[in-house]
Formats: structure tokens, C-alpha cells, sequence
């Protein structure tokens, strides 16, 4: 027993009681006289007094000797403070000190263990153990695992049953990148890490299994972009006899326990929206929906006024910035090279200004008279003092570019309170996406989604075209979660590998087991899959995934602490049967 | 919408309510006029009632062409059954079908889905999904997610935070042999599977996260033996601040509550045995307490007689069989047989027999007399009609086999019923064990394992004979979980590395960033790991893992069902910077 209470809880109610603590030396103010201790556990913060009335000359010496992060076990008497800090539980109370032991010294750490500290990222990586010892990382843990909890307990109420399903797999060339592992006993032969349980959770529907749920790593060989993580959380979910409506409740249902938690409000029944309306209203599938800043498509009211560029334009569209007009020349022009920027990718930007006094006036006066103009700016319902901004170009294009400036100017004007939170389900996806790189249709969602019944004949005709009962669960423009109605007929999903350019043995080889299973009676049935990383980020008010981590990799994929991956034995190979190829 | 209600629900209550539901045909039974089908789901069966009276010609047509776990959808009338049977929630129910839906065909499936199938294992493994339709698969892989369920409310409710530690880590020697992952953003380099979380969550500790947990995956390229599993999952925990005691009281706690949820029956503080004691009384270290049976030892009783065998061996030690006075020459004659298979390895075994009538005789009349058995049998305290069955040799042989007696006996004897429980801890187990063959000491239980106080000092002198305070939580004879308390001392552990034969340079690369941690303040700390896998299917009266894994691999390592591991591509290879190097 190294102590009786934690470092977070006692207050004026023990006065006068005899404890002991254990913890971290946060700080030491020493006044020659009487010195203070913080002493840190994960629980808080409990001042320490040492003073030369109250205290053996020779405990003052040992305290005396006591530096930043020592570990040490005290015994000492609850007293009342002078001086109080009402901000902390046990600012009431001090414990006069009659007993120090120390339980283990420490070196300078290598930064501060303060909120704010003064180590930069690769420091903090390096040291992650000293880092966890902050409250801004050690909370963020703790708050993931609060969500871990209460999302399971949800779906085990809801009778899900989570199964753990196999992390030793198959490789499938299908989707991103698997990283594989070679096996000993199979010499020649890998299995490969999972990119997500899809099969497994379906051959599970098949199996009757009927709610099925896994809180699951999984893993993704990608070359890192900045917040991505080779191995990631899922919350992975599918269930028998549903239709997507049964699916959106129970996540709806799942996603507002979540949120009323945290902010004491009841989100009732999440707005939906089609992917064409997603895609037409703000020119992104994950639209961010607490502020409006709609787009309106304005072809008719601009063509045909010699203006070439609007003219040569398949779509102009813009987005009303309301109260903008009083943005200088300068303003604009910086907004104008922020939408120029490779990044973006815009040749331009048009303005129009509704001025508080009345007067509308544009980058493009030379084209359009007053009139015109008073037609744009009725159609997009602006009002004196707004700022409206035009892009042209080819659809997808303009509509991507236009969708990031509108999320660049939420941002600047304070649109996007990270304590606010506004779910959405934007539906009925395309099934299929054209790449025009490599000429095939590849599965918007992944091949096991089954077509929307009405859109089924399309197959045959124009593929492109048909939608799929597919979904995404969308928390302030952000995807947090995707889902969709599987296909449960083998012939179904024959064609459907058909379609995605599998040959039939392609088809064979890799997903046999599931195309056989198929012949058993599979159900009906629908599934949803969620980034539990980016959910608890979110949740927590942070789009930074890394930091609800608590070991992440850097953006190379090394884990920079305990320097991995790293070499291997000789003898390891050899027993693998493999040997090193290296090009460079 | 698929279904109002679930099969397992309805009853007399719900009479004359109309039903939907959904379901796979167990069985039809087919009077011609009348057909019964058995409709299933996860949750239940209900009898489904078509009749050439009550519904129509075309709907008994499409009943006709049903066949065994066809998928279907019906609507109905809830009727009370002629024939009720009790032995099922929905028996005294049925549903006279108004509609009938074929949601999907079934080909015969390859084995019948009934308690008692027809199917080997093999081919169970084969068709996992359509093994796990039924119920005694089904039920097991609920019963595993109650409990983890339950684990994980226990400990969140005691202020453990589980915390995700990385799948990709560092490939360590020590140990077993590691499962290894390319790096194809760091060629020549590798990622290796976790063994245990073992590291990390000592730098959880050191992190302040003080009592940290996991339900999580472990891997270990072993050669597999039966039952074993390259992936499995353990109950992994750590607590800061906290002596072994404390420790024990948790797990003993998490455990009892499941108990008392199987059982009804509180098991209060569970027994607690020496390691020492375990093998002098058990010749085991994890004792199968639920019957007695103890070793008693002779050798001072047996010595001097002239009795070669005994008077050469180090040890002689017995057990005593109640009531087993009655076994002809034939039975004793095969025990002995038993104990002399190449798995147990005795030379032989002596028998003494307390017979009803008070003569005490033995297989070794020739070298003593009367007088002397008597004394021994009053040494067993054995009773008239008990068998005494002795062994020798040298002493942690013998003790070895007579064990595997003990077991047989104890199985033969219904001594071993699984639905009772006796948990046990053994503790004070060795820091070190001597390994001939190297010449050097392993860790017993890991490296991290700290000597008790009071034995450091023999580190220097005899560390073979230092203990730990390290325990095992033993549960009908099995062990279920196992820990210590760990080194929290840069310089003991360094010396621990040493002992193990480690040079500093290994010691360096392989934990420096351990080591490391240990500079800036590492708290005292203890933990324990369980082996999730074991520990749920010996609470459901269970030995056999596999049951509990819902796509368990065979022998090989294998997934029959999915086939890997399997070939990867070429190019997979060439990403990868590797090359096969096959020998055979």
C-alpha cells in the first residue's frame, strides 16, 4: 500500500486526518525556510509543506534534495491552507509532511510536464511516456477509453455481440496496401494484417450472428499523409434481416448517447442528405453543416454577357459571405491567391459586394450592370454588407475548389466551433466511381455493396449511374463513420466482381470463401464501420488524431520511441525462408 | 424491416397478434395436408404451421419447395400449438403462416446445423460460418463477449483505463519466437507482433496512467501444439503504486464476480499456496485443488529394506486413491501401464492396497513386512478400501508424473466436474530458472520480474535460489493468468540483464528505450496478464480454446476457411525489397 488516497481527492473534509501519498514532484518552491511541493498523480495535484517549525531539521534536508519528477511517498496531516487556490479540488488543503521516502529518482526530463510544455513533437514522440504524464495527453486517453466504454455498453444493451475476429488473414490486392507477414511454418506463404473484419463481419451475418460488433485495430500499408496512422481503431459493426433505415437508428441512436454526454443536448433524429445534394449544396460528400454558406449555381444569370471565362464555364456557382463587403481590396486579393494556391488549384475568383450602402459593385463591372448584378445577389438571398464569391470551371473541379474556401472562410470567420457538433447522414452514393487512370470502375464504397433494388437494372446498361443504399455518418465535415446494404446473393456478387474487372479466378482466389458462403443461405444485411480515432478526436473538440494515441507512429511510420521497425536477426530470415532484396 | 419479433420471444402472451419474421428452415416436417417448419435465429426456434385448411393451395406450394436452411421471411398469425413443447420458450406457440418470402436459397449445407452435427471437425473448420449457426458454437462466442463485457465494467468501475497499445512494435529475442512485418517504407526493416504488451504498459506506468488494462491480441510464432494458437487474446493489466497484495485483491475481485455471476456462489478470498508447497504437494504448479489426493512422501519409511529401487531413488512419493482398494490386478495393471507411456515416462509404480477386510498387502510383500505397510498407510492416513499408489526417482521427475497420476486419477474418479470451481493463487514462485542445456538462467516468469527485498541479496551469491513476488492465478488446475511485481530500478534491472545472460549492448538495443524510461521517475509497480481465451472457456466448463474463437486456425496455423496463410504477389514482394529463399 503506497498510499491511501490519491492526489486529487482529499479536501477541507479530512482535515487534521493522517494520510499517505505517493506521486511525481511537479514543482518545488523553496523559500529557505519552508519549502512547497506539488505532487502530481494521474488523479491531480496535493500541495506538500515542509517547514523548518513544524518539520525535523533532517526531513527538510531530504526534501532539500528532491528535483522535478523524483517519485516519493509521503506521510504527513491534512492541514487548511493560507493561502487557497480555489482552482483545483484540493486547494483548501495542504499535508504538513512528517514522513519522506523516495521512491525513485529522476533526471531532468527532457521537457517540462506542464499543459503548456516546452518540447517540440519529436521530443514528446521520443519521451511519449513523459508526455502522457501531461494532462492534455493523459486526459485525451482517458476520455477515449470513457468512449470505448460507453459505446460498448451501448451496443451490448442494443444485444450486438462483439466477436474478435482473426488479425492473421488473407491477403487481397483489392483497396489500399496489406502489410503481410510471413509465415514460418508455411514457408513461401504470408498472411496479411486486415485493412478492416468486412469478410469476416459478413461471414459472421451468414453465420446468424445477426449483431455483430468490434472495437478493432487495423492496418493500412498507405504512404502516410500528415494524421495518418498505419494501424488504426474501427469500430466495426453489421447486422442481419436490416435495411438501411435499421442501420442509420442504431448508430443515430449510438452517435447522440455520445453527444448528449458530452454536451448535455439531445440531438433527436440526425438531418440526412443525398450524395447529389452533398455534392450540389457544398461541393463535398462530408459536408460541414453548423453554418450554411450554401452554393448557388448562377449559369443562367451569367452567361452571355461576353464575360469569356463564365462563358467557356460549364458551371458557375458561388457562396455568399455574409457581412464581408467591408473586406479591403487587400483582403480579397489574399482570399483570391489563397483559392490560386496549387493546393486549390482556382485560375480565379469573381466578387460581387452588396455595400451596407446600397450600392452592389464587383471584380467585374465591365461585364455586368447594376441590374445583373441585383439578379445575382437576389438569388443568393444576400442582404447589405455581404460578400459574394464566384468560381467557374468544370464541375467536380469548381464545386472541390469552391467547397474549400467555403471551409477556409467557416474557419476565419468562426463558423466552426469545435464544441459544437452537427451529425449528418449524407446517402445514396454512387456505387461505382470511374477512374479514368486505369479505365475500370472501382467500388465507391467497397464490392460487397449492394445497388439500391430500383437501380439494379442499371448494371447492364449504365453502371455509373446506379446508387447504392451506401452512407456515411458525417460529424462536422468530417467522415466519421461509412456504411452500406450489402449485396447477399452470389450471382449478385459475381457480377458486381465482374463489373470491378475480376476475372472470375481473380474473384475465385480471393474471395471464394465468402462466394461459397453465399451458397448457405446468407440474410439480408447491412453494416456500418467507424474511425474510432477521428471519433473521439472530434468528440473531444480536436481533429488532431494522433494526440488520442497513446503510442502513434510518425508520418514515416516509425515509432521514433521504441525505434521500430528496425533489423532483424539473420537467423530470423533464414527460419522465414527469406532474404533481403534491397535496391538501394 | 425483416421482422417484428425475434424467434425466441413469442409466446402464449403474444396469441392471435400478427408476426413478422425471419429466420433459417431448421427442419420440415411434411404430413402432406400439413407442414411444420422450425424457423431459427440466434435467438430461438418457433414452429411455423402451413395447412391445407387454413391457408392457400399457393402458399403450401412455395412451403413445399423449402429445404434445409433456406433463408425466409413469413407473416403469420400467432395460434396456440396442439402439441406443446415445453422444453422451449416459443413451445406452446406457433405461427399459422398467411406470407411467405424466400429471401435466399441454401445448397444442402455440408454438415447438419444441429447441437449434435454430423460434421467433422475438419470440415466444421472448413464451413466455420456455418458451424457457428449453431448453438453450442453460438453460445460460446456470447458467453465470451458477457464476460468481457463484464471484465471491462469491473475495472473501468475500479479506475482502470484501458489503453490501445501498437500491434507494430519491436522484434525482441527474448521470449518466444515473434511473428515479423516488412516495412515497405523502411526496406530491410521489420515491425514485429506483439508478444504481450508487456513493454508498454511499463511506460504506461512510468506515464502515470496507474492502473492501466487491455482486452487485447498477442501473438507468438510457436510450433503450435494442440490447442494453441498463433494469435490469442490476454486480459492485460498494471498498476502503479502497488504491492503485490493489492494486485491479487483486484483480480481476485474481477474474478470472484464472474464466478458468482456463473455460479451463484461467492468464493470469498481465494486459497493461496508457495510455489514450494504447489510441487511438494501437487508436483505442480498449478494445482487442481477441487479433490485432495495430496502427495505424501516415504522415504524414510521405505529406505534400508532392501527394496533396490526405492533405496536408490532421491525421492519416493505417493498418493492415495479412496476407495480404489477394489481395483483388480488387471486395472492396477493398466494404471501402471499409463504412467509408464512414453508421455509420462515412470519406470514403474508400487502399489499398496488397505482392503475392506483390514489386510494391508502391496506389490512389494517380498521387501516388506506387514508392520512396515501398516506404517505407511497410517503416514496417507488412509482408510480401510484405499489404494496407495507410490512412485520414484529423482524429485522434480517423479513429482512430474505422479501429478499426471494424480490428474488421471482425479478425471477417472469424476473428481474434476468442470462446473466447479476452485480458484487458486500460487505465489513466492523462483526469479530464475536453470536451463541445462545453455548453461545460463532464463527469467521465470520475464525479465522484468523483481526479486523479493528480503532474496536480492542472493542475486549476487545464489540467484537460483532468489524468489519473486511473482503469482499465478490457477483455476482448476489451469493456469489462467500470471505477474509480478516488476523492477522499477535502472540498476536492478540491468543486473537482472546480466543475469540473463544479456551483454549490455543487447540489453541496450533490445530495452534501452525501457531502460531508459526507468531515468525519469518510474513508480513501483506490479501487473498481471490473463489469458482470455482459457479463462473463458474453463469459467463455461470448458477446456477445448478453439470452441471460443469464432475463426479459430488449425494445427498448422492455418485458416482452412479463408486458406492462409497463402502466396502474395510478386510485385507485393518486389515493394517490400524481399525474396523468397526457399530451402525445400
Amino acid at each position: 500500500m503506497f498510499r491511501t488516497h490519491t492526489n486529487g481527492e482529499l479536501n477541507i473534509q479530512n482535515l487534521n486526518e493522517n494520510v499517505t501519498l505517493s506521486g511525481w514532484v511537479q514543482t518545488i518552491r523553496d523559500k529557505g525556510f519552508m519549502i512547497w511541493i506539488d505532487l502530481r498523480d494521474r488523479y491531480g495535484i496535493t500541495q506538500l509543506v515542509f517547514d523548518a517549525d513544524r518539520s525535523s531539521a533532517e526531513l527538510l534536508e531530504s526534501a532539500n534534495k528532491l528535483g522535478r519528477e523524483f517519485v516519493i511517498q509521503i506521510e504527513g496531516k491534512v492541514i487548511e491552507r493560507v493561502s487557497k487556490n480555489p482552482k483545483i479540488p484540493t486547494g483548501e488543503i495542504e499535508i504538513l509532511v512528517e514522513k519522506l521516502t523516495i521512491l525513485n529518482e529522476s533526471e531532468v526530463p527532457p521537457f517540462t510536464i506542464e499543459d503548456q510544455t516546452d518540447g517540440g513533437e519529436e521530443l514528446r514522440m521520443k519521451y511519449r511516456y513523459l508526455d502522457i504524464r501531461r494532462n492534455p495527453v493523459k486526459d485525451k486517453l482517458i476520455f477515449r477509453h470513457k468512449m470505448a466504454q460507453k459505446i460498448r455498453n451501448y451496443l451490448s444493451e442494443k444485444d450486438f455481440i462483439e466477436v474478435e475476429t482473426p488479425v492473421l488473414i488473407k491477403s487481397t490486392p483489392e483497396g489500399a496496401r496489406d502489410f503481410v507477414v510471413p509465415s514460418r511454418m508455411n514457408p513461401g506463404q504470408f498472411y496479411a494484417l486486415p485493412q478492416s473484419p468486412q469478410t469476416f463481419k459478413q461471414l459472421l451475418m451468414i453465420g446468424g450472428m445477426d449483431r455483430y460488433f468490434q472495437i478493432v485495430k487495423c492496418f493500412r500499408d498507405e504512404d502516410l499523409r500528415a494524421d495518418r496512422q498505419p494501424e488504426f481503431t474501427q469500430i466495426d459493426c453489421e447486422m442481419a434481416f436490416v435495411e438501411q433505415e435499421d442501420v442509420l437508428e442504431i448508430f443515430e441512436g449510438m452517435t447522440g448517447t455520445l453527444l448528449k454526454d458530452i454536451t448535455g443536448k439531445d440531438f433527436g433524429k440526425f438531418p440526412r442528405m443525398t450524395f447529389d445534394d452533398a455534392m450540389k449544396k457544398y461541393g463535398n460528400d462530408k459536408p460541414d453543416i453548423r453554418f450554411g454558406m450554401e452554393f448557388v449555381e448562377v449559369n443562367e444569370l451569367v452567361k452571355g454577357k461576353d464575360f469569356k471565362i463564365f462563358d467557356d464555364a460549364k458551371l458557375i456557382v458561388g457562396i455568399n459571405a455574409e457581412g464581408c463587403a467591408e473586406y479591403t481590396r487587400k483582403q480579397i486579393d489574399e482570399l483570391i491567391d489563397w483559392v490560386k494556391r496549387p493546393q486549390i488549384g482556382a485560375s480565379g475568383m469573381i466578387w460581387i459586394k452588396f455595400q451596407q450602402d446600397g450600392i452592389i459593385t464587383s471584380s467585374v463591372n465591365k461585364f455586368y450592370n447594376e441590374e445583373d448584378l441585383a439578379k445575382i445577389v437576389e438569388k443568393f438571398g444576400a442582404k447589405k454588407g455581404d460578400l459574394i464569391l464566384l468560381m467557374s470551371g468544370n464541375e467536380n473541379k469548381v464545386r472541390t475548389q469552391l467547397s474549400a474556401l467555403r471551409m477556409e472562410l467557416g474557419n476565419r470567420l468562426g463558423l466552426r466551433n469545435p464544441k459544437d457538433f452537427a451529425p449528418l447522414w449524407v446517402i445514396d452514393f454512387p456505387l461505382l466511381e470511374w477512374d479514368e487512370e486505369t479505365e475500370r470502375f472501382h467500388a465507391m464504397h467497397h464490392p460487397f455493396t449492394a445497388p439500391k433494388p430500383e437501380d439494379e437494372y442499371l448494371l447492364e446498361t449504365e453502371p455509373g449511374k446506379a446508387r447504392a443504399n451506401a452512407y456515411d455518418l458525417i460529424l462536422n465535415g468530417n467522415e466519421i463513420g461509412g456504411g452500406s446494404v450489402r449485396i447477399f446473393d452470389k450471382d449478385l456478387q459475381a457480377k458486381m466482381f465482374q463489373l470491378l474487372g475480376f476475372t472470375q479466378e481473380e474473384a475465385e482466389s480471393q474471395f471464394g470463401f465468402l462466394m461459397n458462403a453465399f451458397k448457405y443461405g446468407a440474410p439480408p444485411h447491412a453494416g456500418l464501420a467507424l474511425g474510432f480515432d477521428r471519433l473521439v478526436a472530434i468528440l473531444d473538440g480536436n481533429e488532431v488524431i494522433r494526440d488520442y494515441i497513446a503510442f502513434p507512429k510518425n508520418n514515416s511510420g516509425r515509432d521514433v520511441m521504441i525505434d521500430a521497425p528496425s533489423k532483424i536477426a539473420d537467423e530470423q530470415l533464414e527460419e522465414l525462408e527469406l532474404k533481403l532484396n534491397l535496391i538501394s
